[in-house]
């Protein structure tokens, strides 16, 4: 345990909590579980920290321009999406049967509309799908084939498979079906880097939103935590969750929906759940991180695993970016 | 919202919170939003109430025979997709392209152990599929194809797809089709009879468990709350939900984990989270209902629907099987 308290530790010091008077405008995460610091050469970390500012800065302009904090949310991580860095829509991990299949899901905090889909073959930006089933179905999470009828329906363009797919991904792929032969435990690397953001506009409005390619060698039909609406996503008037780790634990601990109700029913702060959250997890034997906003811009970005892909924008445009402890 | 308070404190008034010393030890429903009184008949009302009470003795004597709170609620829930009065398993409602389309969930409170499975097209019993997915396989949630490939290679049988089929069911996609051709909000009919179970066992571990057909002319692909852990379905050490009701709405309250993190956080009863969260969903523009028990056996059992199939039996095998208030 004093492990997992000195991770939690300097992962909410390394990061502001609430940098200026103006507080947080949007954080975001590239997944938890990062890549071991010996692999990351310097040309991909700073490759990997500019995808991070562009979504920051691109999620901020959205609301320096009159956006909503669902507008935020939504351009940060399509540019995250679009980022073959991390494991959701163009870099996303392949399953079992070789195949890339997609999950996301977004959650307005203000009238806690949500949307979530999962399942995706053939949707670049997933999470643009999950707000299309927010806002123009009159349900909240579609599936598969029919969360792919619907797509065209509502005009969102398509993607050949091979779009997703990227060299290392498939690498991992290979390796992960090598360990699975060999053992029962998947490698830690079987997760990395769902992506996700958490928003509050000038209105106090929150908005949270995830995306996923999931779990490198799923099973065919294994959704995690990231559509999850209360595991991976969570909004309310009061506080915003993504959360990234290993899915399974996540909703077996209703993740988002825990920190938040600690925050309104118990008037924790949010570093407070989120850490606590997180050693819960802990127990039950999964790990993973979270991105956290209140409605007066003090964010945590805890972890306990390897890293965190992450960052934060305030009011005054300031970024932060940071994967390790540091 | 006065006929609302009325309708909570009567139908929490209706049912004994804890019968005897020894408590409820399973509580099932059967859905909310139940038949109009004046349609349903004498003979009708009896078989459902034979039903209901059949899936209590059932769950009771598998804890009688030492078996667990889980063994208990996935017994009671068998026997109610089993039977076709109720929208899961057989008499599943039709989706919108005129095919059965399954939703389930379980949750173990004392591991927190959790398994789920949508989309499915021919398995007769998704409680046995969510239960097999939890202890046999290394994910919590499965969907489609996926799913079903994953059933077969645990020895689940296949059911033909006519078996779901009831001629009543069938008119309603019918109705309900011609009703969304001429407006836009869905009768309340179309989201009758999700069924679920709680239970406690001797050690005091509680369980919960749901399984539905889903929404009447669904979109193909849309996933109601019954299979999501948080909000149909939720069980921990304190306090354990089946929730069954308009989905959308569910899922958006995270009513079956708000539920007992108001038990965990706030200290309240069950009957006062479960009232308070149903006032929430209510809010939102939802209804429907819940069942819920807590580890002295407490249970509550409100609804702001029309009517609630349910029924509760305690420790000394006493049954109280009740539709509408009464």
């Amino acid at each position: 345990m004093r492990t997992l308290t000195h991770c939690f530790l300097a992962a909410i010091l390394s990061m502001p909590l609430a940098a200026t008077a103006g507080g947080i405008v949007l954080a975001v995460h590239g997944g938890a579980g990062a890549i071991p610091r010996a692999e990351l050469t310097a040309e991909k970390e700073a490759s990997i920290r500019a995808d991070i500012e562009a979504a920051l800065r691109a999620g901020a302009k959205a609301l320096a321009d009159g956006g909503s904090s669902l507008d935020a949310v939504t351009r940060a991580v399509v540019l995250l999406e679009d980022s073959p860095h991390f494991n959701a829509g163009k870099g996303a991990v392949f399953n079992a049967a070789g195949v890339n299949e997609l999950d996301a899901s977004i959650m307005d905090g203000a009238t806690r509309r949500a949307g979530a889909v999962a399942g995706l073959h053939r949707i670049g930006n997933p999470v643009e799908l999950a707000r299309a089933v927010m806002e123009k179905s009159v349900h909240v999470m579609m599936i598969g084939e029919g969360a792919e009828q619907f797509a065209q329906s509502v005009g969102i363009a398509f993607v050949e498979p091979g779009y997703f797919r990227t060299e290392s991904r498939w690498q991992e792929l290979l390796k992960a079906r090598e360990a699975a032969k060999k053992q029962a435990s998947l490698p830690s690397s079987a997760y990395y880097g769902t992506v996700g953001a958490v928003a509050r506009d000038a209105q106090g409005r929150l908005a949270a939103a995830t995306s996923t390619g999931g779990m490198t060698n799923k099973r065919f039909g294994r959704v995690g935590d990231a559509p999850i609406i209360g595991a991976g996503t969570w909004a309310d008037s009061g506080c915003a969750v993504s959360a990234t780790g290993w899915g399974e634990y996540f909703i077996r601990s209703a993740v988002a929906h825990d920190i938040c109700a600690r925050v309104a029913y118990r008037g924790d702060s949010v570093a407070k759940a989120a850490a606590d959250v997180l050693v819960e997890v802990a127990r039950l034997g999964g790990d993973g991180g979270v991105i956290v906003l209140d409605a007066a811009g003090n964010a945590a970005l805890p972890y306990n695993s390897g890293g965190m892909y992450r960052g934060t924008i305030d009011a005054d445009g300031a970024v932060v970016v940071a994967i390790y402890t540091e």
